[in-house]
C-alpha cells in the first residue's frame, strides 16, 4: 500500500471549481491501496488582498514536502500585472526547479478547432522552465521619465539547456515517431541560439533513431497552423514554450482542454500540475468552467508520480467523454462523467 | 515632375525573381512625370561567400543617399545563422532607424487560409524595430563548455517605446474602427511591460476617439487563430512582432503575400519594403515564386512616398488579380499581370 501526499492550490476565479473536479476524477481512479492525503493552500488574489502576502517562505517549505502539487489558476484584474505571476506561480516553478514544462496537444475527436479540415494533432512541448527571460534579471533607470531604459535578461546555461533537451530526448525516443523540433530563434539570438542549437545537435548524437528538425519560432507559429501534423516533440525555451503552447492548445481544442505539467523529473522537488487557462474572472462561480485540462493534468501527473495504468484510463475517459459530450453540460457534470468513467 | 532614387537589393534565392515583378509593377503605376532611377546592390549570401562582406561602410553610406530601398529576401543555408541577419538585415534597420516595422494582414478573396469559415481579416501590426531583443546586446561566457552562460538583453527605451506607440495611435486614428492593441507579456518580463504599457496608456489619453486594448502574446496567438476580425491595429515590441505577424501572415492568405515596410516615418534616412517570407532556396531559380508580397510591399513604399493613389491602384490590382488568379502561373506571369492592371 502506497500514499500520495498532494498539495491542492484552488486558486483564482475558476481555479476553485475546476480543481474540485479534477479531485473527483482523482479519488475515482485511484486503486483502493492508494491513500490519498491532500491539503488546500489559501494562495492566489483573495489571499493577497487580504494580507498583501503572495507566498511566504513557511508556505513554500510546506509544499515542499509534499508529493506532487495540484493548482487551478492564479490571477485577478485587480491584482497589478506580474505580483502574483512573480510572487506565486513563476516563484513555485523556480522553487521547485520545475525546468521541464510538459504541454501535450491532441486535437480530440469532436472538439472544437479554429482550423479547416481537422488535422491530426498530436505533440507535445517540453518548454524550459527555469531560465531564459523569465529569470527576472531585469530593471529599470529612470523609470517614469522621458529617458526611462527598462532590460530584461535572458539567461541561459549549458547546465539549464542540457538537461530540458535531454529530457525531450528522451521522450521522443519513447514515441513512436521519434522526432523532435527545437525551435528558438537563432538568428537574431545568437549568443543563447548558438548554445541551445550546439547542445541539441551534440545530444542527438547519443539518440541516433531521433530524427531532428530545427524552426525559428516565427515559422513554427505558421507551421502549427498551417502542418501542425509535422510535430512530434517539441523543445524550446521558456518565452517561446509560453507562446506556441498557448497557439497550441487554441488550435487543438481550445485552451479549455489543455493540460501542463512543471516537473523536475529527478524528484528533488514536488512537480504541478496545472491547466494552461487562466483564472477567467468573467465565467467564475458559474459553474461554467471546462475542468477538462485539469483532469488531463491529474493524468500527467498520476504518469508522473509512476501510476501509469490510472493515468491512462484518465485520458481515455476524456476521449470518450469528449466523443459524446452535451454542449451544454456544466463544470460538475462533467466532472461526474468522468470519474463515473474512471471508476466504471 | 519629380524622380524617385530607389536602391534595390534583390539579395538570395528567390529574392532576384520577386524584386524583378516588383520593379515591373512599380515602373507601370509610376505617373510620366516621376522618373524612376534604381540602383542595384549586390549584396547576401553570394557576396559573403565571394568576399567575406555583409554590408561594407561604403555601400551604407550609398544606400543612405536613397530615397527608398527594395529587397527581395536574404539568407541561404550554406551561411551561419545569424551572420547576414546581424551583419546586414538588421544592421540596416538599425542604421537607418526603422523603427517601425509596418506589416499589414489582409485575408483577400480566393486565397488560402489555414482557418475554417474565412474570417474576414484586415489588421496592421506596428511592430518596433530598433529595440528589444533585437539590438545585438548579448553574450556568452565559458562558450562551448558545460559551464556556458548565454545571454540577451532586451533593451527599451522611453524615447523608443513612446515614438513607435505614437505612431500606431496615429494609424489607428486614420482607420474606420480607431481600435488600437497593445501586445506584450507585461505579467512577466515586468520592466520592459510597464514601460510598454504606462506609454500607451499616457499616450492614449491624447487619442480619445482611439478605443485600446492589453493581450499578453500568448493570449494574441490564440485570438489570431480563434477570433483575428478583433485586430484592427496592433502596437507590439521587436521579438513579439516578429512572432505575431508571421503568424498573422500564415491565417491571411499565406507568407507569399505578406508585405512589410520598414520605416523611418521623419525621412531622416530611406525606408526599407521587403515581403515578409525568406530567400526560399527550395524553389529559387523555378518561376514558382509568388511575387506578389514584393509588389504588396511596393505599394507600402510609394504610400510612404506620398504616392497614395499610385499604391491604392497597386493594391486593387492584387485584389481584382487574386479573385481571377489561376493556380499555375509562374512569378512571371503575376508580375505581368499585377503590370497590365495598374497601367490599364
Ligand atoms: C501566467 C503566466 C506567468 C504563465 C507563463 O507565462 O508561463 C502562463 O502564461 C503559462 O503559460 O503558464
Ligand atoms: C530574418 C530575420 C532576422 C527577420 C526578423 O526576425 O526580423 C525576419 O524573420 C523578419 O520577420 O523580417
Amino acid at each position: 500500500s502506497r500514499s500520495i501526499s498532494l498539495a491542492v492550490i484552488p486558486g483564482d476565479g475558476i481555479g476553485q471549481e475546476v480543481v474540485a473536479q479534477g479531485l473527483k476524477v482523482l479519488t475515482a481512479v485511484l486503486p483502493q491501496d492508494v491513500k490519498l492525503e491532500t491539503k488546500d493552500y489559501d494562495l492566489g488574489a483573495r489571499r493577497w488582498h487580504a494580507t498583501g502576502e503572495t507566498l511566504p517562505d513557511a508556505e513554500l517549505a510546506a509544499l515542499r514536502g509534499h508529493d506532487a502539487i495540484l493548482l487551478g489558476a492564479i490571477g485577478d484584474p485587480s491584482v497589478p500585472s506580474g505580483v502574483l505571476e512573480r510572487g506565486l506561480l513563476l516563484k513555485l516553478r523556480f522553487a521547485f526547479d520545475h525546468f521541464v514544462n510538459l504541454r501535450p496537444s491532441k486535437l480530440f475527436p469532436n472538439t472544437e478547432t479554429p482550423l479547416a479540415g481537422r488535422p491530426d494533432i498530436d505533440f507535445v512541448v517540453v518548454r524550459e522552465g527555469t531560465e531564459g527571460p523569465y529569470v527576472g534579471n531585469g530593471g529599470s533607470i529612470r523609470t517614469g521619465t522621458p529617458a526611462e531604459v527598462a532590460n530584461e535578461v535572458s539567461v541561459n546555461t549549458a547546465y539549464g539547456v542540457e538537461r530540458v533537451v535531454r529530457d525531450a530526448y528522451e521522450r521522443a525516443q519513447a514515441r513512436p515517431r521519434k522526432k523532435l523540433t527545437l525551435v528558438h530563434k537563432n538568428n537574431v539570438l545568437v549568443h543563447a541560439g548558438h548554445l541551445w542549437k550546439n547542445l541539441f545537435d551534440r545530444i542527438g548524437e547519443e539518440y541516433p533513431e531521433v530524427s531532428t528538425d530545427y524552426l525559428h519560432v516565427d515559422a513554427a507559429t505558421i507551421f502549427l497552423v498551417t502542418d501542425p501534423e509535422r510535430f512530434d516533440v517539441i523543445v524550446t525555451d521558456n518565452l517561446f514554450g509560453d507562446i506556441i503552447t498557448d497557439l497550441a492548445a487554441a488550435v487543438s481544442g481550445g485552451i479549455g482542454l489543455a493540460a501542463s505539467g512543471n516537473i523536475n523529473p529527478a524528484g528533488d522537488f514536488p512537480s504541478m500540475f496545472e491547466p494552461v487557462h487562466g483564472s477567467a474572472p468573467d465565467i467564475a462561480g458559474q459553474g461554467k468552467a471546462d475542468p477538462t485540462a485539469t483532469v488531463l493534468s491529474v493524468a500527467l501527473m498520476l504518469r508522473h508520480l509512476g501510476l501509469e495504468a490510472e493515468a491512462a484510463r484518465v485520458e481515455e475517459a476524456v476521449t470518450a467523454d469528449l466523443a459524446e459530450r452535451p454542449a451544454d453540460r456544466t463544470t460538475e457534470q462533467t466532472g461526474d462523467a468522468l470519474a463515473a468513467r474512471v471508476s466504471g
